[in-house]
């Protein structure tokens, strides 16, 4: 484990970070203001969602610009959103957290590309490394990623070789377009950095392959995707495997992970940067991220539609200094909850913002001074 | 036409002001904090929508605590609501928008009080001028209303009458159960005021009689209520009429009117206060406030949702100084509305909140320096 600065055209990221998943280019709920207050270093958008907006977004000053965010940015490179929609929801599978059997493929993979229905009208796109990073690059996202097919649990380890490979050799071809496209820039455009991604799903030797690959090409950072497996203790054991064969001389990234505990365990192997929508989707459902110690039974959050909560007027966090939590009750929550007020999902979700960016301070405090195993009994049920 | 202050035991409203309505305890996708930042003086809230929850309500401190608001508040009695539910919707044809044929009643109505049902779950709930001053009391803001029924325009002559004489004397009854409650009251719990409310519908001799009701009782403020007619012409037409019989020593408000054509009306015949969810609700259909002076087109406001707004890096109003025009771009929430991202309304909401605080603003600067009528050029198409 490592403490560490990612040094981007809009600022410097402390690591180990949190990043938070503005997917069409917004934070669910939470103003861009109130995510500067609430202590957020750098927010991802994908570049799936935001294929139709593209050049819309550029004219309008890119995506740290146009969003009002204007700090750090990270990109995905469409490929997971791709694959996810072509396999059925690929994401909880990864997290191991339920067995997919849907094997209907609505993406057509060739050596060139993938061509697949976009989501919003049903017409035929088509994604290549290529045409990845210069959406990437128009978005203009500090940090971007290159474009791999993101292989789930269920397909088997021959398909998870071949797709492997197939992507090693797209994410050659990603860094060749990039470092053409950064050679190109004018010094008004600012520079971006590229990472790729190991694959190689739950394979030991594969995972190895992957690594001995990304290591030896000249990316800025390194990113851990694919299938993790199908539990939580095969998911841990797989980016432990993955960790022992990654150099570690660059940020580390470990895609749409982001669970608290999934948080210690990859901070504890020595990941920099995570990112994951849990935050702001549990939100939507009205449940707040709280501290072991502030919980009254074994849980990492709690639903604020319980009826228990309908007169209680302590803040959800009884530490957290958050705007939500300095102002407003549980017992308030709850009730706009019950009334389907929006105001509700603005609260909870900048609360669980600041939860995250919170945590992932104490986490940096506890490896400066050597005390995470302390940090974790506080944060940790 | 007149500034003035309204002192309440949670801060001063500096009149012409506008009231905020937050229906269930909210206003629809602002925080509280924001409200404050924009320059809100006054929310109010409808005893009708809080029937369920008043207990809770009053266990968390009343509105203006439980809210985390913690400024001057309003609530009304229920009346308009009841009625409103009992007639389907009248508030569209009170302003003069359309003519309404429904005649079907859920309400019964007797000397005691009105019997309806409520809307969450449809159980029969009954409301007296006793029991909508108890449930006033129990939320606990600052400025309540007297228990009233709300006539459409629909409605004879006849029925508007007997109607106004029943809540002439419910009125009567509100008072007295006020005046009761406020000596029961011990050192903790904050005063209210009660406003009494002006019927007669569009008959200028009812009008007449119900402002000299009114004028004779020990009212805090006077409301003006009831339908104001069937166009815009008529509703001036009430409001003159209505404001040449009641005295003018007490703070007026003109209940559920809020367009900005209606603010210039009603403060050059005197009005003090008005309340309209108009700001917020256009919101949530993508439209956002402008000045006459901001608009390429005669309008008083712009449907961001619209294609034209789609590379435009400008802020919403030009001189605006809410947080939404000092960061975001009309593109970018363009680009929020066709993703369905709860952000623009979020954003729009406090322009518009902003917009009619700041309209305010200069409505009693126009009227303190004798340039009223410039005011209104600017600000109105």
């Amino acid at each position: 484990m490592r403490i560490g600065k990612i040094t981007t055209p809009h600022g410097i990221i402390h690591t180990p970070a949190f990043i938070f998943c503005a997917t069409k280019g917004a934070i669910k709920g939470v103003t861009m203001e109130d995510m500067r207050i609430e202590q957020s270093q750098i927010i991802l958008a994908n570049a799936y969602h935001l294929m139709p907006a593209v050049e819309t977004i550029h004219s309008l000053g890119g995506f740290a610009r146009m969003s009002g965010w204007q700090g750090p940015t990270l990109t995905d490179s469409g490929g997971y959103q791709i694959f996810s929609m072509g396999y059925g929801s690929v994401s909880e599978e990864i997290k191991g957290n339920r067995h997919f059997q849907n094997t209907k493929h609505n993406v057509k993979i060739t050596e060139a590309g993938a061509t697949f229905k976009q989501y919003t009208n049903g017409n035929l796109l088509f994604l290549s490394p290529e045409k990845s990073i210069e959406i990437q690059e128009k978005i203009g996202a500090d940090l971007i990623v290159a474009f791999d097919e993101c292989t789930p649990y269920h397909v088997d380890r021959n398909y998870t070789e071949e797709s492997m490979r197939r992507s090693h050799r797209w994410e050659k071809r990603s860094l060749m377009h990039f470092n053409k496209l950064e050679l190109q820039k004018n010094d008004e455009t600012l520079p971006q950095a590229l990472y790729g991604v190991v694959q190689g799903g739950v394979y030991e030797d594969l995972r190895h392959e992957s690594c001995n690959f990304i290591n030896n090409e000249d990316f800025f950072g390194q990113a851990i995707g694919g299938s993790l497996g199908a539990t939580k203790v095969q998911m841990q054991s797989v980016v432990a495997t993955t960790m022992q064969y990654l150099r570690k001389d660059k940020p580390i990234h470990l895609l749409g992970i982001g669970r608290i505990e999934d948080i210690f365990n990859g901070v504890e192997l020595g990941i920099d940067t995570f990112d994951c929508v849990h935050p702001t989707r549990l939100a939507r459902h009205g449940g707040a991220l709280i501290k072991h110690g502030d919980a009254d039974i074994d849980t990492s959050h709690i639903n604020l539609r319980n009826h228990r909560f309908i007169a209680d007027d302590t803040p959800i966090g009884k530490s957290c200094l958050c705007q939500t939590c300095r102002t407003y009750s549980r017992g308030y929550i709850n009730h706009l909850l019950k009334n389907q007020e929006l105001l509700a999902i603005v609260l909870i979700a900048r609360h669980n913002v600041r939860f995250m960016n919170d945590l992932m301070a104490a986490v940096r405090q506890g490896i400066t001074s050597n005390t995470l195993q302390q940090v974790k009994k506080m944060w940790l049920s």
